[in-house]
């Protein structure tokens, strides 16, 4: 098992990372301020894991209140999100209750947002059974759900106590899932770290049959990334943004797709090339370091060319994203790989070339 | 105008207190951070007192994004929150856009919400224009809304940039509702400034009359006291439990009467007595305190008796309250006047003596 710390001063919070840590009820106990827990999940990962989960934890005398959501980022709404106040109410849970999300970004993003409202805020614990969860969600902070008229709209940030990453349940994952997982931790070297970017492209073929050493190595550097980048700037204002390389693209596809067509990570990957295409097109990048990224992408299983919705909807799609400031669409672009920037000022043009050439 | 400011480190803020400030966009604009705002209101409110904000704040270039919701403590729910994010959404807000509630309690509890959890945070100035919401929620950073199973089930911890409390919205607010904020200001003598509540017992005439001046200092000392509790305890785990003062007992009287009958102010003062009545049986408060606690809610227009729901009936509806730990309810109590003490060690059948003594 290796941990490590996500330094936010007096909300600091470990990870573990390793083979079998879900019934690890000895990790869990003493973050519970009672021997109460809720445990949030949906209707896929419950009969896999939670009584893997929640038998030890009843063993050790603790309360477990399981909630089960509808699978599927369709659900991520107000409506499911009252199926879990409803059960908290219901059971007459606490502030010291603590919520336990299991299961993919969905039900993190849910159950950390239900965390971080019910009552004003109860404690809250990550057991992420998707590889996009344990590299993404685990470390931020970011809860929320989708509005019809934008996805994550509504959320607030909101800290863990703790984080398990258990990387065998990454063993019952649909393979396209572990491909958009993968797209994320690309995502870590590209933006700022040139070595595991070479890491990556070496070892992309041990990812893809779920090696366990692999995979917490890839988990861990890409926590200790995202860990780094959010210590810095944990509201977003500055540094954060980088991690939004292909997310304003992405968040475009997703939507103009219609949530849930395209996997998250899919939409990042092919929204990443866009932005290492208009990268080159300012002549930040190289034909041949576009060609690697391309070439990574397709090993690990994800698009590289984005949907063809048109210059205009792209934009408008774009424009609905947070990272908009006085109505300008900043974007994360590339100068190398390893090396992102932020940034509003570029030649319009620039952009929607990149656009009209997706056809 | 006085200014007092609440200290929470890099999340310290002013209150103004004064006549006319709500025309004061020379306040206001300092806190922008670009000029676009979204102005929280309700049908009553806003005829009265939308465009005095608005039209200053236009003529200084300002884009004023009106938000009207419906009037009362009924409408404190997600459908109405949602109205709100609707607008911001259909409006294209942005992180950048500070969010303005002009109203009492309902509006800026709600309003604070959304501007907690739209985007994940944006800025938030509140105009408070009832006595309660001026006292109450100016300071502490509560924000939420109800829930069919309780009051103020869902919401966040969210500090305003700003709060103007302009005396002059006080004219236009109905006798009762007068009252009501009034019980909220009684309560700080109560609980920890035994020169206060004397000089509210020699001042209410003045102040049941919207004399300018008495209610600026009520206003100011009610803010100090509530900003030096809040400051040292900002999440309640603390000190800032005795803010609760008749809340326990006071919200079972809300919810046991059905939201809306009873104002938050009127079961604050009869919930008051209940923890005044309790106080003496326990041997703290002297029969002559709860004679003067008496006096003063009547010479405020308070009730000073609680509605005979039954004994089972509080117990159950104070067992919802957030101030439950481990299944035991805590409660506020006094040890004399200007000294209030939280606990939940306390013999069942004072409390159980002191609910079927209603009758």
């Amino acid at each position: 098992m290796q941990t490590l710390t996500v330094e936010l001063g007096d909300r600091a919070y470990p990870i573990h990372i390793g083979q079998n840590l879900l019934a690890r009820a000895d990790l869990i106990l003493p973050h519970l301020k009672r021997k109460q827990v809720a445990i949030v999940s949906n209707t896929t990962v419950a009969p896999l894991y939670l009584e893997k989960l929640a038998e030890p934890l009843r063993e050790a005398g603790v309360e477990v209140i399981p909630i089960e959501l509808p699978d599927g980022e369709q659900y991520k709404n107000a409506e499911t999100l009252n199926i879990i106040y409803d059960a908290l109410l219901t059971q007459r849970c606490e502030r010291s209750t603590t919520l336990i999300a299991l299961g993919g970004g969905v039900v993190g993003d849910m159950c950390g947002f239900a965390a971080a409202t019910f009552l004003r805020g109860v404690p809250f614990i990550q057991i992420p059974t998707t590889l996009l969860a344990q590299v993404d969600s685990s470390v931020g902070g970011k809860t929320g759900i989708n509005h019809p008229l934008g996805k994550n709209m509504i959320g607030a940030f909101y800290q863990p106590q703790l984080v398990l990453a258990d990387t065998e349940t990454l063993n019952t994952l649909p393979e396209r899932e572990l491909s958009a997982g993968i797209a994320e931790v690309i995502k870590y070297g590209l933006i700022r770290d040139h070595a595991f970017f070479d890491w990556l492209e070496t070892n992309m073929t041990k990812l893809m049959v779920c090696d366990p050493d692999a995979l917490a190595y890839a988990i861990q550097r890409s926590c200790e990334n995202k860990a780094e980048v959010v210590a810095a700037d944990e509201k977003e204002s500055g540094e954060r943004a980088l991690l939004n390389l292909g997310h304003t693209f992405g968040h475009a596809i997703e939507n103009g797709m219609g949530y849930g067509a395209w996997l998250h990570g899919e939409a990042v990957a092919a929204g990443t090339m866009l932005a290492a295409r208009m990268s080159q097109r300012m002549g930040w990048l190289k034909a041949a370091e576009v060609a690697r990224i391309t070439r990574i992408f397709k090993a690990a299983g994800l698009p590289v060319d984005a949907p063809a919705l048109g210059v205009e909807k792209y934009l408008d799609l774009m424009s609905l994203d947070k990272k908009v400031a006085d109505g300008k669409i900043r974007l994360v672009l590339l100068h190398g790989i390893g090396k992102a920037i932020i940034t509003g000022e570029y030649p319009p043009e620039k952009l929607t070339e990149t656009l009209a050439a997706i056809a």
